[in-house]
């Protein structure tokens, strides 16, 4: 637990949520500035700021539990489709350093997310990248 | 394995990848129509056309590889950020049925990912959803 966190605040019950889902590792609740209705934060309830600090068990409890309360949500939002969104650092859009997956129900043609053009490797550029990054896995 | 997917034959070898990882369970590739420099894709190597489809332990196994795919991708294409994002459902910009997580490596301002104004829900109206869902869980 961390004393100034705000999602370690709402684990501890000293802010309100719009509580999901709780289990021994995990929380799950609404997001009070939804992207569409039925937004959903879920999360491990100790702190870890990011993806690449939570240990492997940890992420593998709180993941398996996305679906079972996307379904749930999308039920009664009544959407057939949804994003699970993880941002790692302020660049990523990280708003609060205590690991998040967002479950953001979705519609057609709804423009709620939207991304850069795609770009386009040089011959030769992806292999080379790939390369170097093995060298470091 | 389904015939006709384009991950399935990747996976199988039939179509060529710039391969970053591969385990029992799980493989990671440079996606080729990339959004930033390094942006890859962590499947699993059976298919399940999304994560509602996916038995725990695979979600698991897959999740448990991301961020360590994701350090390496970071060192090489020198990011500090990073998303993860799980696209369900055609409506929510799933463009190849077979369950993947893209790795997306990110800097300040590079404006990739952008998202709708954030709303908000009416005195009662958080409360009243949760409840709601909850009854679905």
């Amino acid at each position: 637990m961390k004393e100034d966190c705000i999602f370690c605040k709402i684990v501890r019950g000293q802010i309100p949520c719009g509580k999901l889902y709780e289990d021994q590792t995990t929380l799950a609740f609404l997001d009070v500035n939804p992207w569409s209705r039925g937004h959903c934060l879920v999360i491990p309830k100790a702190h870890y700021s990011c993806l690449d600090e939570c240990p492997d068990e940890i992420i593998a409890a709180v993941s398996k539990k996305i679906s079972l309360i996307a379904a749930s949500v999308l039920k009664v939002v009544q959407a057939q489709a949804y994003n699970v969104l993880n941002n790692n650092g302020r660049a990523a859009g990280q708003l609060v350093n205590h690991l998040h997956f967002h479950i953001i129900p979705r519609s057609a043609d709804d423009g709620i997310i939207s991304h850069a053009p795609q770009g386009k490797y040089n011959p030769g550029e992806l292999d080379d990248l790939a390369k170097r990054i093995i060298q470091e896995l």
